[in-house]
Parts: C-alpha cells; sequence; structure tokens
C-alpha cells in the first residue's frame, strides 16, 4: 500500500486504505489553527482582488522591510518563499553533492530535498516515548557531516527543545563546519518559545526557516521565510523562480505581522485545550508525546497494534495523520492536530467510545 | 546603471532613472489582457476566501484533469506551475551541465534557469527590422547543443512563428538529440494560432511551456503549465517544491479553463487595437515589429537614441518596457504592451506631442 505522504487533502488517505469518505470529516492531520486566519484579512478579503491582475513584487520588498523590523534583523538576512516547503526546497541546492543528518522522526521534506539534489542523508534517531535530545551523542556524529536539521518544537512529536541545547547543537555544528537548519515552523505556538534569531550574526552557518501558514492558517496561500546570514541568503535566491510568492500571500502576510494578539489569544486555547486532552488520554490510557505546541502523537496504551484505532477514526470521520513514513514511529502512534474545543471534545468522545469497544 | 530585469512593478525604473514616479500612470510594460481578470472570476472572488486555510492538493489532480481533457493530453504528460517562471525554472534544472541555444532576443529567464544550473548558453540572433527566423541556418548551430529556446510568439517582438516551422525545427531538434522548448505564454492572444500539442506523442524532445496569467490578468496569482512527455513531467516535479501553486490560483484557473468567449474577446480587442496603433505609428514614423500578439516593439524612427523619447513617456506616467536585457535590442526599441482603447489613445497622444517636440 502508498501511503500519502503528507496530512491535510484527507482524500488521499480514505482512498490508499480503500474506505469510502464520510460526509462529515474533522481534519486532525493538519496542524493549523483552530481559530482559523486573523479576522482582519478575512474581513479584508475584497481589498486583495486588485493585486490579483499585477505581477507580486519580485523582491518582496515591503514584507521584507515589516519582517526585518519584526525580527531585528536586516532585510539581506531574509528570504520571503512560496510556503517553508519552499525555503526547504532551496535548502536542499545549498546541499547539492554534500552530507546531512536528520534528527528523527522528521517532515520527510528534508530527506526528499536532499536526496533530489545528490545529498547524502544520515540519520540521529530520538527515541519514544520522550524524544529527548541527547546533544553530545549528536555533535559526536559531526565530523563527517556538512549539516543537521532539526524541527523546533519537534514534528511530529511536538517536543520543544530549549535554547541552551540549540546554541549547544550550533556551536558542535560550528567546530565541524556544518551547516543547523532549524526549521521553527510552530515556533509561535509554543508558550515558552525562546527565541534564537539573533544567533545568527554569531553564527553564520545557522538557518532559521519560518512558515507563517499555521499560526495564521493561510496555508493555501504559501508563505514562509528563512533567517540566515545575507551570503547563504543571496545564494538561495538566485535559485528562486521569479515571482515566487503570489501577491495574495504577500500582502496578507504583511498584514499578519500585526497581529500579536491573535498569536496571544491562540497560545492560550491551545494549551488550555491540550491540558483539557492530555488529563484526559492520561485517564484513559492513551500514551502521547510530551508535547509543547499545537499537535501531538498518540498511541492506545492497551494495544500493539494502532491500525485499527486509525481506521476506527478515519470511519468516524476524524481523521488522524499516519506515522508511516516518520522513522522511529512507522505507525505505532497517530498524529494530531489540537483543533477548537468542540473539535477536541468530539475526538476525546470517540477516543472513549473506542475504549469503550 | 542597473537596469530592472523586468517589466511591471514600475517603481523599480524610475528609481534606476532617478525620476519621480507621477501619480498617475499607465503601465505598458506588462503584457497583460486589458480587459482584466474574467468577470465570473470577480464576481465569485468571496468563494476563494474558505480555500485560504487549507493545504493545496499538491496533485493539483482537479486542474490537471480539466486541463488534460481541453489539451486533448493525459494527466502525466501535464505539470501545474507556480507561473510559466517556475516551469522554466524548473527546465533549467533539467539541463544542468548542458548546453542550451537561446533564440534571441528573448524572456532573460531562460539564460538565468540555465546559468545557474551550469548549462552553458549560445544565443541564435534574430535581425531587426523583420525578426526572421532562418531555421536552415538554425539548424546547423544544434549538433553541439542539448537544447534550443523559442518563444512563440516571440518576446518582446510579438512575431509569430507558424507551426510549419515550428515542426522544421522540431525535426533538427530530434535529429540532434536536442529538447526543444517553446515557450507559448501569449499563444491565446494570437488569432491565427495553430496548436502544436498533439506532436508532444510523437517528439518526446518537445517542451511545451504555458502561462495562464497573461490571457486570464493573474500575474499576482501565478499559474503556468508545462505540456511534455510523461518522463519529463515526472522528472521535473521531483524537483518541484510541495505544494508550489497556491489553492487560489488552482480554483481560479480552474474557472478559467470555461473562459472561450472571453478569449475571442480579448483577441478581436487586441486586433482591433493592434491595428490603430500600428495605423497611426505608421503615419508617424514609428517603426515598430510585425507583431501578431498583445505587445510589440517600437522606435522613433527619426532619431537614433531612444533613450529620450523613453524618458519623455516616464515622465507622462507612459511606463514602455526597457529592451536594455534583451539581446539584439539594447535600448534600441521600446516595448509596449496593447492596452485598452483609451490607455492606447492617450499613449498615440503622448506619441503625437512627442513628434511635435
Amino acid at each position: 500500500m502508498k501511503w500519502p505522504v503528507h496530512g491535510s487533502n484527507p482524500q488521499y488517505i480514505y482512498e490508499a486504505l480503500n474506505l469510502p469518505m464520510p460526509h462529515q470529516t474533522i481534519d486532525f492531520s493538519t496542524n493549523i489553527n483552530p481559530l482559523g486566519p486573523p479576522s482582519n484579512l478575512k474581513e479584508k478579503w475584497a481589498e486583495l482582488l486588485p493585486l490579483i491582475t499585477d505581477y507580486p513584487d519580485p523582491h518582496a520588498l515591503s514584507m521584507t522591510k515589516s519582517l526585518a523590523e519584526k525580527e531585528g534583523v536586516i532585510p539581506s538576512q531574509l528570504l520571503i518563499g512560496n510556503g517553508g516547503a519552499e525555503i526547504i526546497s532551496l535548502i536542499g541546492r545549498l546541499l547539492a553533492g554534500k552530507r546531512a543528518l536528520i534528527i528523527q522522526p522528521a517532515f520527510a521534506e528534508y530527506e526528499e530535498a536532499c536526496r533530489v539534489n545528490g545529498c547524502a542523508v544520515e540519520y540521529f534517531q530520538l527515541q519514544a516515548n520522550e524524544w529527548k535530545l541527547n546533544e553530545d551523542e549528536l555533535a559526536s556524529k559531526l565530523a563527517q557531516m556538512d549539516a543537521l536539521f532539526i524541527t523546533n518544537p519537534q514534528n511530529p512529536t511536538g517536543v520543544y527543545f530549549a535554547r541552551e541545547q540549540i546554541i549547544h547543537l550550533l556551536q558542535a555544528c560550528c567546530d565541524n563546519d556544518c551547516y543547523l537548519i532549524v526549521d521553527e515552523a510552530f515556533y509561535d505556538f509554543v508558550s515558552t518559545y525562546e527565541p534564537i534569531v539573533a544567533l545568527i550574526n554569531e553564527y553564520p552557518r545557522l538557518l532559521i526557516v519560518r512558515s507563517m501558514t499555521k499560526m495564521f492558517a493561510i496555508a493555501g496561500l504559501r508563505l514562509g521565510y528563512l533567517i540566515a546570514n545575507a551570503r547563504i541568503i543571496q545564494e538561495l535566491k538566485s535559485y528562486q523562480p521569479h515571482w515566487s510568492i503570489n501577491a495574495i500571500a504577500l500582502k496578507a502576510g504583511e498584514w499578519c505581522l500585526d497581529e500579536e494578539e491573535f498569536i496571544e489569544k491562540t497560545r492560550t486555547l491551545i494549551d488550555e485545550e491540550r491540558a483539557k486532552l492530555f488529563s484526559f488520554y492520561q485517564q484513559n490510557d492513551f500514551n502521547v508525546s510530551p508535547s509543547q505546541t499545537n499537535f501531538y502523537l498518540l498511541q492506545d496504551g492497551l494495544k500493539d497494534d494502532q491500525r485499527p484505532l486509525f481506521q476506527f477514526l478515519l470511519e468516524k470521520g476524524m481523521i488522524p495523520r499516519h506515522t508511516m513514513n516518520f522513522r522511529g514511529c512507522e505507525g505505532n502512534w497517530l498524529r494530531f492536530a489540537i483543533k477548537s474545543p468542540k473539535e477536541n471534545r468530539q475526538l476525546m468522545e470517540a477516543m472513549a467510545e473506542w475504549r469503550g469497544n
């Protein structure tokens, strides 16, 4: 059987499992803000229509300037991308013919971006159920490497590594002339997040990947960015197609930069919902990863095979993310986004029903 | 002085020339349908808002299926792209380390896409003022080549090469194991256009690049596609970032596939306006390229240096496209889009004023 590589677009998972797709579904496979896009963006949607006709600014100057101010960097240290996926794809080109170490389990994109560019890939496996990072053990693997990929908070576990751990890794990468790529796609969902942006001035091999599509629920528009040394930005920009970021994403992205209150509100909601969910799971013998962000791994602690639970949920229209293509998970866990209180409650009801079976 | 590489975004040309940008401007530098987007798309704009939240279909199945039906190909012979520019960028990767011949003058993108992939570039120069294609002379240059780029209708001249000329080139490319890349970005503006799509079955090295952003005035959304052999499509898809085409472009693009009447209306308008403009230019000693599409090259037949005319027009808020980075043009011509009757009239009035100076 061929498992779909990504969450979202659930038609592909029903098709792969040869299951009819219920009319009513809740998609827990995609880690998007349950509040949806900021209301400002929805209210001003009509203002975006006139932007569809003309070419977007190929240099994304206005967005770059606003973002640089917000992040405390200079514009030449920023590259806006057509989603975080484009940034990762461009990083793959930087690593052509080199060797990369990927902390696993991880988003499949890193490996694909490396392989298609002839970059050899090795893995550093985090161990279930705690998914802890042993920096010293990791550092000892870097001598033969040109790049290290880490997602923080980690995907699919949601585990967040503290700033001092990242600095430890940075130092080890620095000692080995190795790039450190920190994918912070979900950083803004973490209440205890400590910024690392200022480190790019000290560590010219640090690349920080960001996505704006998760927090602002604009995955359909595509918008991400890279913060790094100006030389790296310049090289990656040379690989990027012209007008790669569409005009709607650019303008919507600028609006989103002002949404501090919306981000705060989201974090509070996620923290509250995670507490509720995790308390329920603990009481009902489900194991979860110690997530600090808006998704988590789950397994039925009373069963070895998680596939029947997966199928049970799909049949009920509750769509988890399978973990067949996450190394170290291989289907032994299911990933869930933290969604609205109502949707999370429906999920817990389904889980209670499963437990009662 | 550093000339902006592309038309559109006129702030860059005023900045480069250190000219204040008038409040009222008409941008003739970008070859977009003067009718704007189809009214259906504008009326249904609000329906697109719900699409911004979820990831777009990474396989663009629905759009690909509709487009395949319309073009009479199978879905595996199609690749949808984030604008024609992304398709060209991906073709550059196909040509990594190879040698390409570019028919000049041409869109700067081909050369950039080749160079950034280590593909050596040579030029086959069309001669002003007729810009005729000598296929036999061209064929004799192909022995050392891996690819030939041609734009049809040609950019920036607007000259259209007949189907039999393209077949002649295809045969020559076939004899030399050489890809033929035909960029048909403006094909749908040409009343006398003869389809070449069916030839991909006979010639596995034919690549046809299309853009939907010009005819449907959606340059801000980004949408283009490639028609070619399934093997080529598969290779290029492996280089494409995930979710590269945003959800708004995909849905708008599907709607546009039904707009046959809109295309007819556009072609009629363009043909009528071109006739008016060219008659005026002939009477007033301006030379134009024998365009069959929605833009043309122009020079003041009474002056050697075209820069004063360029500056005169910019100061009046009429923005032509400079040709400094089109080989064989080097500023001796200016390119103009054919715009609405009112805008074209304003341009002719400005030209009459220039002539009267």
